[in-house]
């Protein structure tokens, strides 16, 4: 290399690190209210949220530190609950090694072309296991200088000076009949590592937080019938619960736990319902995994008090086993094993 | 997979995913002073970290976050400085496929065995384009159950009561006299990316932020003479800031900018030098980057001003161009180009 | 006036402003536990305050942020509970001003001479309506450029990297059977106003909020066997709370309520029991009352859940009942009605 | 008074304890601005504050932790500056008391009667020996069961979700010719206290702290040409100092200082010009004073550095010694000495 200039800079002349197929985030949650304008009203009023985009069906909402299109669609339903998490990959033609990979698992598979869904390209749509629809693409619309943004360049839209300020989605905890089961789908078939399993003396586990990027999980699976227990977004920090927390009790939100500390994953937490029904957590200070060999915690039953709520006061059962429906598209077969 | 029993758990019978050669974090850095005791008086008793090992010539400390047997190895020396910053890869194969990487680039590789550095495996360094040593290995000693652990199982160290409680290493900032030739080799060489980039209307490149995690930054490449300007910890929120920054004032630790925060990765800050004469940056709510296709933010050297400092005073010339000198072994040639 | 020189600075020949008695502020609480050292060493390691003195009963301790010897005496004894709680008053002859009040209010008095107790001054002891002993005395010992202070010449102590932090004595909770009767007894001989009033329909009160200083309160006297229910520390802020329940949560004290808001008051509040049984409270974000004219807030007692707690979980049944005995010295009558 | 019913609440037959004449606590400041309406646009929008009235020539506005009308009139002007400052009494007749007091010093009293000025009752106004004007009354409007008030039920406006989230007004810093005078009137005719002195070696006095509540001041006099230097708002913690920092960044309000903590009074601040040219500063966690015999801190002129700013950056001479202007009626002479 010693004979190529620095400037204009040069090419080291070695070959591109190719990737191989990796699950890369939680891009967005599709969620089903029975009151429309109420909850879009809790997600921009009291949570300061935008409106990005809104078709006759559903709205589709962004939080200030996110780029990408939306990170929530509510679609007017009977009921509340979850149609679809959705995720993205490391690289376009990894939406098909995915298929791939699914359909050899026995997991079956159906596509949804680019144009079919508000922002998104090419995608599959599968269920797992446990009964939960998922969504894997990669093309997704990137927001570009919006009228409305900051003068501060690496910041989508301004921070807001209304609301609790969630900065981005975060993750979503599901109620599974069988999370070792969906852990190990999520792991063999999707590449998902397990930060922290909550395991019986026989082996069987009744929760597992799953992750593939570096947060203490995008995704939370805990024994139940298959519903969702909540989403959640991130706040910079335990403040940001307790300004969240004043705003819920003079807007008169039902909050069902928190402000606390979980012992699993080290968040703070505030849960509380919105209006179509479903629970949010605001969420922030969770530890984060960057070591490539880190081994899970493996938290026994008897642990498990002090490991849910470490700092406040006890949650219920009702907390503990109760969400909303899954509703994953009627045309598919869950994968089951 | 139909015939499959759910409990034990199955496997689904899918080719594992071989992750492509990946650096996958931080892992720790070396850093030389002229007093050996006064650094780690302060960076146990105002910092709170633990001291996890010390030999004739250094002493090995760890954060209360940190599984790893250290983050920070602080030696003894006429000079403070930065020595050797330590990189971990994904997979114990990714070392000689690195070292491969770096030769075919014309990067000297320098071949360090398991056993030479304490607690770490076999491992290769090399100097960058800029003059500053790095080190890439796989194997690392992880913290079993130690005797002083927390009861919460996920935390290696109990929560400090005491000093500002920095949780875990998150990032280095180098000045280098060409970031834009460094930032080329990182991201070709070692798969790096970059998140932001301050650049000149002729399109010489003079800071930039690279990573390879999700944090706004693993490596701060700013224009300057080789030398380290900080290293940089991570705190939970902007309230430990000023809980570290009121302890700073009653031990008279010269703090050199802060409480502020950045526009460029949004983070906030406190500076202040250790009594080495480095530079230590207490670090947090900064943007995270999990989109697989982020498109680095260009600031344009007239932004300069409020993207370095968006929150607080401005900081001085001298501040932002100076820091303690980087000082790679003898031995090795740095990659050049 | 104007032919006198400006400076050096001139009188300007009014009478003084006399006082007129007042009781000024809460000095300090003196407090039995079963288990000295243990309750020693929570308040000196897990919350952050100082020996200031110790004899062969008892320990005296100060906060970060106290001028004054001391603002809590804990005294081995075989059970734990308030000896007494001891307010200062404006000027020296304001104690046999308040002596011949409470006389004439039918209170028996006690004259404690100075030297009796450690830094204080002549002084008067008394039983409230409701059974707690009271103290009040004008001189007090000030700490004078201690060799430990901080540089900040504000400041008797430095701030602590060490504990939970607690910077002042804030107020006391007390149970009393008849919290109207002892009210009207603080108010029309002692001088204090309730801020807040719980009232049952048919005029009983259950619980007032009684403040001499611009604070919510300094004596919150609820409805019960005679008591104490809580001593309480000021932080500065809820940050605060939070970092004190995870060393709370690492050290293994037993938290009964919060974090959390009252409704009354407004005040954050973390509940804890030290070693001794009795309850601490850390306090913060409270309204103040510098209006001359406050009107008291009269909560119905159907509005009791949402103004106990405004933020968190309910409380139960238990905490808010409970306390430790009420011990005030055996020769005093208390007063009656 | 044994033989007295505890319920009805019995009376204990003591003389009622008459205050002696006394100054409570800053009531509101009337400002003006060249802006009238961006300056109300930034008080309500920015800081967060309700329009609590409005006339031909001023708007009348409230933060959401005040009973009173209001504590801040803008009234449109030429210039900015300080029109008044405006202080309660605790009693009817202590209007007519320290009239009297004032005219004994050479202070030329002029009577505003009830009804001239939008909630208050009768008033004296007239002029510091520094040349700032003053008023002094009793009566004032207190807001009653506003429509748009809390469910909390001590709250007089709900909690805001938007701005800054000023809760109420604190204190105001005004430049003065000879702050040693102004203190020596302030003492002895008003009935102040004095916490904090910035003394030259030869006596003569720099600035005084004064209050005449429990704050560690409620008026702040720093030497330089008759002016305002800044009005301060209270709110609860650092992180709103740096929540408001962000919309302050966002909404491009020119910050002077900050964020930061005082040495003197402790006081963690943000400066800020509201669009009229007027500083505002937004105050938390200094210390409080409820000693009754509070030995004033004298500072030297040789650590104004750090008992300027504790913690932040060093201010500017510019930014210490500029206010906008004192404009007390034509029609009053001040107090001279």
């Amino acid at each position: 290399m010693s004979d190529v200039p620095a400037f204009p800079y040069p090419d080291f002349g070695v070959a591109p690190l190719v990737p191989s197929p990796r699950v890369t985030n939680l891009s967005h949650l599709h969620v089903h209210t029975p009151d429309l304008d109420a909850s879009v009203g809790f997600f921009t009023e009291i949570i300061g949220m935008v409106e990005a985009d809104r078709d006759d069906r559903s709205v589709y909402l962004r939080a200030w530190g996110e780029w990408m299109h939306h990170s929530l669609v509510l679609t007017q339903a009977p009921e509340p609950g979850l149609e679809c998490m959705a995720f993205r990959v490391q690289d376009p033609a990894h939406v098909a090694a995915f298929a791939e990979r699914l359909r050899a698992a026995g997991t079956e598979v159906h596509e949804v072309p680019a144009g079919t869904e508000v922002a998104q390209g090419d995608a599959i749509r599968f269920v797992s296991p446990g009964g939960h629809q998922w969504e894997i693409f990669y093309d997704f619309e990137r927001i570009e200088s919006p009228a409305h943004a900051s003068r501060l360049m690496n910041r989508p839209l301004p921070f807001p000076s209304k609301g609790a300020g969630a900065r981005r989605i975060d993750h979503l905890n599901v109620l599974d009949p069988n999370p070792g089961l969906t852990r190990r789908w999520m792991e063999q078939v999707l590449g998902f590592h397990v930060n922290e399993s909550v395991v019986r003396p026989d082996g069987w586990e009744i929760l597992n937080t799953m992750a593939v990027t570096s947060q203490s999980h995008d995704v939370n699976v805990m024994e139940g019938p298959p519903s969702l227990h909540h989403i959640a977004y991130h706040v910079d920090s335990v403040h940001d619960l307790h300004r969240a927390a004043e705003i819920y009790a003079e807007n008169r939100v039902p909050v069902d736990a928190g402000p606390g500390r979980h012992g699993g994953t080290q968040g703070w937490f505030l849960y509380a319902k919105e209006p179509g029904g479903n629970r949010l957590e605001l969420y922030t200070g969770a530890f984060e995994v960057f070591d490539p060999d880190w081994k899970p915690i493996v938290i026994p039953v008897d642990a498990i008090d002090y490991m849910n709520v470490w700092v406040g006061q006890p949650m219920s059962m009702e907390f503990l086993t109760t969400g909303t429906a899954s509703r994953p598209a009627p045309e598919l077969k869950g994968a089951t094993a």
